[in-house]
């Protein structure tokens, strides 16, 4: 039996990068240290900032909101209902059961109600994954704005960053490399968007929500099926099994070299003549894609 | 039976990207034109270039060797013995029968000759793999400077370079990455350096040079277990197979961005004072390591 490397009690996982075995106290220890080192390390949160904490009903978003609690921090929590036949009511209902147990406000927002249909149900000529994101990251910001929030909280991790890292890296998506990172900064109508479980793993954030006994969703989404992103964090395992760290490494040295990849000129934002929102275009991709004649209104009443 | 795409012949080999099959002779003239696009669109060659070629004793080199040959272009070759036991002999004999199938003047500069022991003899701190490749680089380009010729062509192929592109990004080796492409130029006591077989994969060399009844080192250098760059080259193929022309794209997309990588400030090169060769420092990476007191004399007499 291994045992902690701090108190010699039965260990409760075993760590490759840092090598070593942790009992559960040391462990949830462990992760809330490196999220808050992560929060303070990127100035995510100033002690006044209204936190919003996006919640697909997946591990880990909401271990972001129990460590979030756990190191001190309020905020409120936002849940898309994406209108993917079964896929979406399921999480939705795990989302509420979620919340009931770990606390926070919860708001949901349908995009069928907004947009009269959901993900996937229409065939568009584009992968729903592409325009899946598109919507998310709009309805997100935009319920931030909409209620005051200054910054949205989301679950991604060190796995999901670094297949996205190597995606856009093979094949040279050179403009996203520049955007790349675990904290972008407010700006007009766009609130900040942190990430802090962005140094834990899969595993890690898996063995620290089995701790809790909250639900998650264990299905997969019906539409990631064949995604490259799946076939990207596949290698990547087979990579940081025979070198621990090279993950934590990846991402490390992307963020130091970052500014190889920023453009001199800043992007000229305007307003999006349907919803207001910024844009680089006449009408942003929401309200174009979706199709829209006026705005949608996120304001909770 | 899957037929040749050009002539409807039995085919010999079944390509992914481009996805066509091809008989022998088909594919012998696809191969072939890829070498001379190659050569043409980096311009590796002036028409009166004087060219040698590196060759190992692996498939690789000798492809190129035939491939040029059947080009029409003249050549003399060298092989560097690098005195690892039990592999640089086999290495030197199969090049040897390889240059007299072949033609080709061949050339043999053995490193216990000049620096009294070979690669891997002593245990120096380094692993052999890092020193080798140095040693290897500075004796080809010290012999064609010695001996006159203007270009060292290698049998680098696409499988190479992604793995070693990978290697550099997840590292980020970012020195490295500005100085990655097919082709070098000649500098002060600097050959060119060409990879005319860049864009083709092992499979397709190995097909190639099987058409030829050429003899070639099947043994892997008994340094190279455990390398790094098999593992790479192990997860490209597994994004390869599932993403046919990924591998292409990379190397592309890599030169395409190259620029995002090459330092403004070049670097300046002194005399080494021992052998008088380029070097950064006051003497060359290749005399400090093998601690020399005098340069090699690579000089055909």
């Amino acid at each position: 039996m291994r045992r902690c490397k701090f108190c010699g009690k039965e260990s409760y996982i075993m760590l490759r990068s840092p090598r070593m075995a942790l009992c559960e106290e040391h462990f949830v220890r462990y992760f809330e240290r490196k999220v808050e080192r992560v929060i303070k390390r990127h100035k995510m949160f100033p002690e006044s900032a209204k936190i919003l904490i996006a919640l697909s009903g997946g591990k880990d978003a909401i271990a972001a909101a129990i460590a979030l609690k756990n190191l001190g921090y309020e905020y409120e929590c936002l849940h898309i209902n994406l209108g993917i036949p079964g896929y979406s009511e399921e999480s939705e209902e795990v989302v509420k059961k979620q919340c009931e147990i770990v606390g926070g406000k919860l708001h949901v927002v349908r995009l069928k109600e907004l947009v009269g249909e959901g993900i996937g149900e229409r065939k568009r000529g584009r992968q729903p994954c592409s325009y899946c994101g598109m919507t998310k990251r709009y309805l997100m910001n935009k319920f931030a704005v909409d209620n005051g929030f200054d910054v949205v909280v989301t679950g991604h991790n060190l796995d999901d960053e670094t297949a996205f890292l190597l995606g856009n890296l093979i094949h040279w998506n050179v403009d996203y490399l520049g955007r790349q990172g675990p904290y972008l900064p407010k700006g007009l109508k766009l609130a900040a968007r942190a990430k802090p479980l962005y140094e834990l793993t899969n595993y890690e954030i898996r063995k620290y929500v089995d701790l809790f006994n909250v639900p998650v969703v264990e299905s997969k989404c019906p539409f990631s099926r064949g995604a490259k992103s799946i076939l990207y964090a596949k290698v990547l395992d087979e990579i940081e099994s025979e070198s621990p760290g090279t993950k934590i490494n990846f991402v490390k040295g992307c963020l130091k070299n970052r500014n190889l990849f920023e453009r001199d000129e800043e992007i000229e934002l305007k307003e999006c003549r349907v919803c207001g929102m910024p844009t680089v275009g006449d009408v942003c991709s929401f309200c174009r894609f979706w199709n829209l004649g006026e705005g949608v209104d996120l304001r909770v009443r």
